[in-house]
């Protein structure tokens, strides 16, 4: 493997001192680029597009070719493990990812298989690996996967949800039922996370787009709980490196003081958490990635750099900051404007790393 | 007018000594009672249901002669006062709310006038002093609006959004503009909930759906600021007693203490916030309202009692709590388990109270 030429973003998770604050974005490869959407449409759809590997090496690469980012990060789905499990992941226009086969009934989670990574989700392992073959040491790659909790409202639901009316009632009518699916899916994530690593991922995410929707208790019984049991499972040293965990519940941020309990060694920020107050809660702990609204990158490049500034400024002087947006990037964004934002991040964290 | 024979919800909100925890439901005049239906089908449209004065008394009743509830509320919409300023409320099935006229120029708000609420809102006031008269003093009529900042997402986007693109573009871009916005909007609801209050309602409160969407510092400036300029342009007393004053950020957990800083007498919560932590960050300074999970209400009756009894016991002692949901009640839930919702809380609150 060629060796790393930037490590800011790994010293930063781990709390090392960096000459400026690392930044990448939330589906930094995606539709607001037009070179994406060149390459989707070669791909045909959007799971095509995850399953070859070169096409998927190439979308991860494209951003980094544009803007000055300090990690690439593998481009998949988070749905990857619940389709290897057989529920047959596809996606209608405008109505986000659905699945052929839900999964609401104990009958249904007793059947379900632990998936190997290296045979159902084998073409993850080869995007992992050609994507760190020709990153040639430029960036760190970060591995990722869904939280337990959010790939099971999905294979409950049966796709996206709005009041998460079934898994909600699962949860309240048939705590073990709920338990035993989402005890599977935390074995199948480890094993799926730790062979990301083995094929070349630095760095892990857990996104757990869909914690926010429980209520404080349900949160530490249905999802946090599930990603401790990950945390303890994953390897946490490759190539003679830490590899950094970061963990990320959207509408969480009531929520970090638990979460840093884990043993993670970063949390990702919403934006609805001012980052200064979350490092002051839990930043003796764990680093913290985030948070900027991505629709300030609607604004212009003048306002964005007061955005940027204004974060920066509230977390502070010293390392354990990755900045990023507190969500994905939007897909009507100027691709002109992600990069006012990038520069501003490089240009204005320097006076606070002195 | 008839004397209040049951003062438990006012009383709780000034946390002035009770006998049990009052309880009452948003959107307990709702979807999941049959009996609602069939007026809504007798009145034909939403708007039009809201436009009738004795159905929306009618709706408005249905819940209090099947529960024993603490509290009537108006049955209304938020979005009436962007509709009395000209926008052309309509409803598109399974669209939700939207506006024939978006304002999303400052040519179309620099036009918006201040709407008359016994004029173009006379139809409110209307319905108003007929539940108040039929109410007959059994329970406290709550009158409300939606906050500026929520009217204003609705008025901008033109109807629901998931990202507020062009609100937040203008949030952004243009803060002036909207901060003209935000003060029409805020003028108009002072004089819709001051006429509630002149027509009868005895208490109110404001619904900020959509502040959650919003970071920490642009909570401030567009949502509470606007909020703040209500609670102090309201009357505040009425009939010789205090009109409670209730606000209720949907996802503004990290922001209780900001909003008990307005100078309201009680904060909504949702139910991503443990009570007894609210109640310890805020709880010498306002009364606190909530916060089950709408979603228990699909569990069985025993589950929905345990689900009670705990937060009771994290609210603890005394008095300062309003139980009620952390959303409105969905329209799938059994009515008979809002009963065993409602009786739970009727039973089990007595003993915080001795």
């Amino acid at each position: 493997m060629a060796e790393l030429k930037n490590d800011r973003y790994l010293r930063a998770l781990l709390k090392q001192p960096v000459d400026r604050t690392p930044v990448w974005m939330m589906r930094q490869a995606g539709r607001y680029l037009p070179e994406y959407k060149a390459t989707r449409a070669e791909a045909g759809d959007f799971m095509s597009l995850c399953k070859n590997q070169d096409l998927a090496c190439e979308v991860t690469l494209q951003p980094l070719r544009r803007y000055d980012l300090d990690a690439a990060i593998l481009f998949s789905d988070i749905l990857t493990v619940p389709d290897a499990m057989g529920l047959g992941l596809y996606f209608e226009t405008g109505e986000g990812p659905r699945f052929q086969r839900p999964t609401d009934t104990i009958d249904a989670i007793k059947k379900l298989c632990v998936p190997d990574p290296e045979d159902e989700l084998g073409y993850v392992m080869r995007a992992v690996s050609t994507i760190r073959r020709e990153l040639k040491g430029e960036v760190p790659l970060i591995g990722f996967s869904g939280s337990p909790w959010t790939l099971a409202t999905y294979m409950v639901e049966g796709g996206s949800s709005k009041t998460f009316e079934k898994i909600k009632k699962m949860a309240y009518e048939e705590p073990a039922t709920l338990h035993m699916l989402l005890d599977k899916l935390a074995d199948s994530v480890i094993l799926y996370l730790n062979a990301q690593v083995a094929n070349g991922a630095q760095s892990l995410m857990i996104f757990d787009s869909w914690g926010g929707a429980l209520s404080h208790h349900a949160y530490r019984e249905f999802s946090l709980r599930y990603m401790q049991k990950i945390v303890d499972g994953l390897t946490r040293e490759a190539e003679g490196r830490t590899v950094p965990v970061t963990l990320f519940t959207k509408g969480g941020g009531l929520w970090l003081e638990a979460m840093a309990e884990t043993g993670c060694d970063a949390l990702g920020l919403d934006w609805t958490v001012d980052i200064g107050d979350a490092r002051r809660r839990v930043g003796h702990k764990v680093a913290l990635q985030g948070n900027m609204d991505p629709s300030v990158l609607y604004a212009s490049p003048a306002r964005i750099r007061q955005e940027v500034e204004q974060i920066l400024a509230s977390y502070g002087e010293g390392t354990g900051h990755v900045f990023n947006l507190g969500h994905g990037i939007h897909q009507h964004v100027n691709p002109e404007h992600a990069g006012a934002f990038i520069n501003s991040v490089n240009e204005l964290s320097v006076k606070y790393h002195k």
